[in-house]
């Protein structure tokens, strides 16, 4: 990791009644809650376009994450034989992004409604793209 | 965007015969080449568990892209309506992640071939995950 880094900023800010990673689930399909991606004033145009109904992808900072694990347990089950993170979805990476599929609930403004996201309340967002199919780049 | 930055830190680069931002394809199942890539020794351990077939996800940083883009014409097409670029897959964004879905072909030590990846030689790669079963694309 000789290279210089390479600065994100933050976009926005989830707002969650997720406030605990040991009680998070691990991913947004186990019981994850609804939360507000609270957009920066300043990209609210980049929003245009996404609609309620939409999945889309949310990219983020786990900043609670540690950045120096290169292995774990899968799911954090120490019976299960350590793997590479870049195998797993383990939070704990060089860059603790998270990816993220939601959909869309309701939109007010900068601030967008999702169902079932697991971040915690405060994590930076840093992208929003549609999700990944054969039909999305067609849109 | 008032909050610090985040530094991303390069964990490898792509080695492509796509070096033309204007001819590349703007999509990886539009006819992209497969690509090396290439991990810095010291995250080697986070790739383990990656094995030939597997489909992946690679975030890059695309280098050439610009930030302060927020509306574009989906696909570069002046004909179709701006959009905001968090609905497009445009590179240009504030912050510019590339994700890309591709297969496992070969693995080398640290070097990882794979199929259709329309990223640039020389983006850096920034994580890996993998496929999101029902969570991110179920394709």
């Amino acid at each position: 990791m000789s290279q210089p880094p390479l600065n994100l900023r933050p976009v926005g800010t989830v707002e969650s009644p997720l406030t605990d990673g040991a009680s998070a689930p691990k991913q947004g399909d186990e019981g994850a809650p609804d939360a507000w991606l609270v957009f920066e004033p300043e990209v609210a145009d980049a929003l245009e376009g996404i609609r309620v109904g939409d999945e889309i992808l949310v990219i983020t900072w786990l900043d609670r994450a540690e950045r120096d694990v290169l292995r774990v347990h899968p799911r954090g089950d120490a019976s299960r034989p350590e793997q590479g993170v870049f195998s797993t979805r383990s939070p704990h990476r060089p860059n603790p992004l998270g990816l993220h599929r939601v959909e869309v609930a309701a939109i007010e403004g900068a601030r967008v409604l999702v169902r079932n996201l697991e971040a915690l309340d405060g994590t930076p967002i840093v992208d929003v793209k549609p999700v990944l199919s054969q039909s999305v780049d067609e849109r």
